[in-house]
């Protein structure tokens, strides 16, 4: 193929998303453009909204991608089923709780933080207790795998914990869709959303997103309107819905789409249990060969997430000067930290198709070199072998 | 190439947008996908800011795509220029301006309308009126194309207007962008967002949008938040501001901003005063071919747009029949009639990579046949002498 945007290096991508793409996925995305209208697009929408409900483990109806990054998708998820003056208890363990909070202030919402270290999982006995205090809350909402910090909550037990209370239940899904065990309809989350660009490796740009009937119900029963045009699911649905009576909302992004589909149908063709197996396997690969090499994870090992791993930053080692010389030197994007975790971690992401054993000891060796470099107290020539004996004990 | 979606059919695309998009646009969005902070990216955003203001003939420094399609981009223009007690004047000759009422109500502002019959352009002394009424309105909204209905506006007059009356104007441009003269500067318009699926040929998915100083200025001074996160300009400048300042916000659609980049190098190579002209003299030649077989434009010949053709769908013909038949037995698509012109017209689109001659014949003969066939009174074998005859002026 002609490259005609030269000049754009190839990268391989260890940050917090995107993740690399499969060619497949690329190729899709180049196949030439039909119309949103058009009764061939149907059936794509048609795979893209069944194959969604595959990877979120969901029979919910309404499950399809928004037109817009996964802040958009948070921002539909939470406009929707927020009315003014409801009570919203929101869990805040890193950047993306305290986004939801700002997204639920700017929507007329009462907001009720749950609040805590960040690195650290979302407490289930202190949501508890804010339910406690606060019975007449409407929704709870909470992220999934915490894209700031690295550390997993436990979904299943904080949406029980809010079903017992009476509260709709609003998880963010960005960063564990497709790489981490989620399981929408067994957990009992009412609406969630995910990332096009993390572990369903597919280029940045669309958010997956499920409402359940219960959600439905509410929206569709609000006293006012929904503040956005754009994210208002009773019109979105009028174009996602049902397709014998699909009309116009917006003009779907098609080419995206197509690249959906394909990398929908590549974590199906791997079978999903299988992609969550291959994400936790590179995940403690990497950590053990992390740890050989001396440095530490900044979550503890039972709260970590398999497709992000954060890294805390060795002292006396420049940020932003190994994270270049790993792009520069190696091609190699790894994350830097962000909000308070800013200058004390690196996220290396396994996410999606980034999660291989070959990345994994591509980076080991990377990282490994340039502190070395740099003067860091790096143990040498151990990371590889712990690594491969995760991967030799994986196949045993 | 592979092509992993088969079965996806290869469409003229002469609808009201996506229009067909250039293979070299195509190979650009199929290019690995990098990190939206990877220094190499902030070539790639850089340049489409440089090339944005080229085609929107602006100085404007806040200049960008959003990430998110068309009507995502309206709602950015007004969700940030319309503080909640504002009052709007939204001159609506079509479904885009009723759109535009609707988010201006869903975020506070007081609207007043200027209401034009469908299929006319928006009456100047009717703005001019209705300012004179309403001495403390903020802010004029209007479409410069309208989509629904083919009809193009004197954005210059409407916006001089609206100035005289010390109001804000935001334009949409969505259908006229690159295809049609579009003047940010020169005609003074403060806030306009396009659509990338349209003149600028890019598949669907992205909106460009730019703003002057003046709305800058009302948007950092603003005593509300702006009440959508995700669009909020204040946080997105962030991001998409000065390189050397750029911060996360939220992931962009990498490849798509590929996509963009090489779609607007097309039009800067083309020159975009020559890409004006191709769509004038198809678009006149579409009309004597139209014309000739006997069909009626629903526009007058003064208020046309050059991209979008709207044609009386002649007595007794069924609409939907003649749709499927011009997408099933000549792989052509054609706009439907959206709104109150559903039933009553086709939008014969001719934008961007779609505007050609090839593509003017393409369309004359296959709705000459389809229509004969369906026993509509077409005169046969006069459209292509027509067109040509307007092609052979032009060269002239």
């Amino acid at each position: 193929m002609q490259q005609p945007t030269s000049g754009i290096p190839k990268r391989i991508l260890m940050g917090p998303g995107p993740s690399n793409v499969h060619p497949r996925v690329l190729e899709a995305m180049a196949r030439p453009t039909i119309g949103h209208l058009d009764p061939a697009f149907i059936d794509v929408m048609e795979e893209i909204k069944s194959l969604l409900r595959y990877v979120f483990r969901t029979e919910n109806e309404v499950t399809f991608p928004v037109s817009g990054p996964g802040s958009a998708g948070m921002e539909m998820a939470l406009v929707n089923v927020v009315e003014p003056g409801d009570k919203v208890i929101v869990c805040r363990n890193g950047v993306f709780g305290g986004r939801m909070l700002d997204i639920v202030e700017r929507c007329g919402g009462k907001p009720v933080l749950v609040d805590e270290e960040w690195g650290r999982p979302v407490d289930p006995g202190k949501l508890e207790d804010t339910l406690k205090a606060h019975s007449d809350a409407a929704v709870v909402a909470f992220v999934h795998a915490e894209t700031s910090t690295g550390a997993l909550s436990d979904a299943q037990t904080l949406a029980g914990i809010a079903h017992r209370y009476g509260c709709l239940v609003v998880a963010d899904t960005v960063t564990s869709l497709g790489g981490v065990p989620v399981h929408i309809d067994d957990w009992g989350i009412d609406v969630s959303y995910s990332g096009s660009q993390k572990c369903l490796s597919c280029p940045p740009g669309l958010s997956p997103i499920t409402f359940n009937e219960r959600a439905v119900e509410k929206i569709r029963h609000r006293k006012t309107r929904v503040q956005s045009w754009f994210l208002d699911l009773n019109l979105v649905i009028s174009y996602w819905g049902k397709a014998a009576r699909r009309t116009y909302h917006h003009t779907a992004p098609v080419n995206a789409m197509f690249g959906l589909r394909e990398a929908l149908l590549l974590i199906k063709e791997e079978g999903l249990e299988n992609a969550w197996r291959r994400h936790r396997v590179n995940h403690l690969a990497l950590c053990a060969g992390l740890e050989a090499m001396g440095l530490q994870l900044a979550v503890a090992p039972e709260h970590r997430i398999p497709s992000l791993n954060p890294v805390r930053i060795p002292e006396g080692v420049d940020d932003s000067r190994v994270r270049s010389r790993l792009l520069e030197e190696f091609n190699l994007e790894i994350g830097a930290g962000l909000g308070a975790m800013a200058g004390k971690i690196w996220r290396i992401g396994l996410m999606g198709y980034s999660s291989s054993r070959e990345n994994v000891l591509y980076c080991l060796e990377a990282l490994e070199t340039v502190l070395a470099a740099e003067g860091a107290p790096v143990r040498k020539g151990e990371a590889r072998k712990a690594a491969e004996s995760i991967w030799n004990r994986d196949q045993g």
